[in-house]
């Protein structure tokens, strides 16, 4: 990771702190930067200068700060933090904050540690690094997309009458656990029948019946890197509304997906998958964007959004995930992630997109 | 749930007002709040005013929103979302705001929607509030403790010669959902061997052989509650000093969490482990604090530490966790789960402290 790209925009800072919250407010950025596959680092910071990375943790994070060959600092307690983090920007005038991570209770408390700076918010040039994928990054993406799709294939047998949506959930969780993930990427969505009609949908008891739509929206973490899959299958026969709805999906991701290549507009992306949904008799039942940037986050930049007017560059990575939902009935998603390439775009989940009937 | 106790400490404010952010930036205090149980809700909102709690979403959420029975907004957009804030504050002139979640961006945002308003911090009396758990949060803690207790013993039999740190987190995850989690609490620490003296270490592809240490870190999440329990076995058979490092640890947690009930201080607690630690060859080997509390977040309200004064009040719930770490030796922690009552303590994880050799 050349880290210094995260100056790119921010040349005007003479260093960028980075603060560890706790799990409600992560900031990537310090993973991102360091390299550093294990813990927590809650409460720790990193302080950026131009070819100069200083990792500022507990006791607890020491050892595997250290083998990350930065420059480490312990500081143990609210004290010894606070010194560390003002020693380390003794020469910076102006530092760099990520307003996107950072909780106002810690910008409170560096106004009150270092008051004589001048902070601005970096944020933008953070994600304008972080948009564009590395070579390493790209490879960490495609094996959890890998992971994501195996899996996938590994739980098909295990959808049977009776099963329930939470069962299902944990069967996907521990294939990709098996198959390299360090965890899912975020808490699996599995819904059964008239379930499938909510996009946000969290699995419960409700158990799996004969002839309904099985919806999975999964993913996989590995190495920090994060896959985004959905696919939608049918238990037993699809009716021919079902096979209709899937249909209608189905020529939406594929007409969408496929017009995806350096400079085009994500919003043109988005239409593209519009389009053929509102000239169907689905009009008007895809009620979200199209997709969204994978990477360390689930839902990172860019969006391709009908909002979003954002050309797509070379090694940007996004879902193309769009759906269908009609309440109290069910819904039909389809979800992939794709590589933006020069001319065309790298399919990377390769679970079959085709209506599988089980 | 009574959500004018929010209110308790914060009487001043007209409304408080919960952004939700995204995967990096979650405050919990929405769910707490709402008792919505599934969903993500990223970039909803939720006004409380005494007695008056009002859900701002979009269609994504929409109908998860709707099956609360709370009123509900629908706004799909940022111009719609902006729009819709501003109308639900328009009595409120002081506003509470959750500082310890709210990122500086959406503070920002919030400055230039409603720049007439006067922002207050409420991050105490929400706190003060989440706290103290109700009799219903107690029984989803007790419920969270137990699946992760039922998780240890079902996993026992898999720790064999061979199995890699990885596989065994994945067996962790799946048995833990199974018996009803949503998912892990957070992502299970299973160390083997020297790498047990890292406390925050991430499991990799180490293979495990005999007479060594297994140190798992894991809990479950049930209905947005965690649990946090470790766990140290040895697989074979243990040396003297393996049991020695095993029976201070034991001890100080037996002696620590046997003073706990209402009134006591958690820095006495901390220092009651602390001593029997301290007074042993394993002197300066506790290098983090005795606990925390646990509830929505697995790092909750109170501290169990030295540097923090706070008497611990009936149902509050906190992990008591000594452990000692030698680097490139290993490790041993013993965590638990455990109710304040008013003249004792419950301890709600009940998985076997004696040290198991298997």
């Amino acid at each position: 990771m050349d880290f210094n790209r995260i100056f790119d925009y921010a040349r005007e800072t003479d260093a960028i702190l980075i603060i560890q919250g706790n799990e409600n407010s992560v900031d990537k950025t310090f993973f991102y930067l360091t390299g550093v596959e294990g813990g927590l680092f809650e409460g720790s910071a990193l302080v950026v200068k131009p070819d100069e990375l200083k990792i500022i943790t507990s006791a607890l994070e020491e050892e595997t700060a250290r083998q990350t060959g930065l420059e480490v600092v312990v500081a143990n307690g609210k004290g010894e933090f606070e010194s560390s983090v003002k020693d380390a920007l003794k020469d910076a005038n102006v530092v760099g904050l990520n307003y996107q991570a950072l909780t106002l209770e810690e910008y409170k408390k560096l106004l009150r540690i270092v008051p004589e700076k001048e902070f601005i918010d970096v944020s933008s040039s953070i994600m304008e690094s972080r948009i564009m994928k590395s070579p390493e990054e790209l490879n960490k993406l495609r094996e959890a997309a890998r992971i994501g799709s195996e899996a996938f294939d590994a739980v098909l047998p295990k959808i049977k009458e009776g099963i329930t949506e939470s069962e299902l959930a944990s069967e996907l969780a521990y294939e990709m656990m098996k198959l390299g993930a360090s965890e899912p990427s975020f808490s699996s969505i599995v819904a059964f029948g008239e379930n499938a009609s909510m996009p946000h949908y969290s699995p419960g008891q409700r158990k799996l019946r004969k002839n309904e739509f099985v919806l999975m929206d999964f993913g996989a973490r590995y190495k920090r890197y994060c896959s985004d899959i959905t696919r939608t299958v049918v238990y037993g026969r699809a009716t021919e509304e079902m096979k209709e709805m899937y249909d209608v999906v189905y020529r939406a991701q594929t007409e969408s997906m496929n017009i995806i290549k350096e400079n085009v507009n994500g919003k043109d992306v988005d239409l593209a998958a519009r389009k053929v949904i509102d000239e169907s008799k689905l009009k008007g039942r895809f009620i979200h964007s199209l997709g969204h940037g994978v990477g360390m986050d689930v839902h990172d930049h860019p969006a391709l959004a009908s909002t979003y007017d954002f050309p797509l560059k070379e090694s940007m990575v996004v879902t193309v995930e769009p759906g269908v939902y009609i309440p109290k009935v069910g819904g039909v998603r389809i979800e992939d992630d794709v590589i933006v390439k020069k001319d065309t775009f790298e399919l990377i989940t390769t679970a079959p997109r085709d209506l599988i009937e089980l």
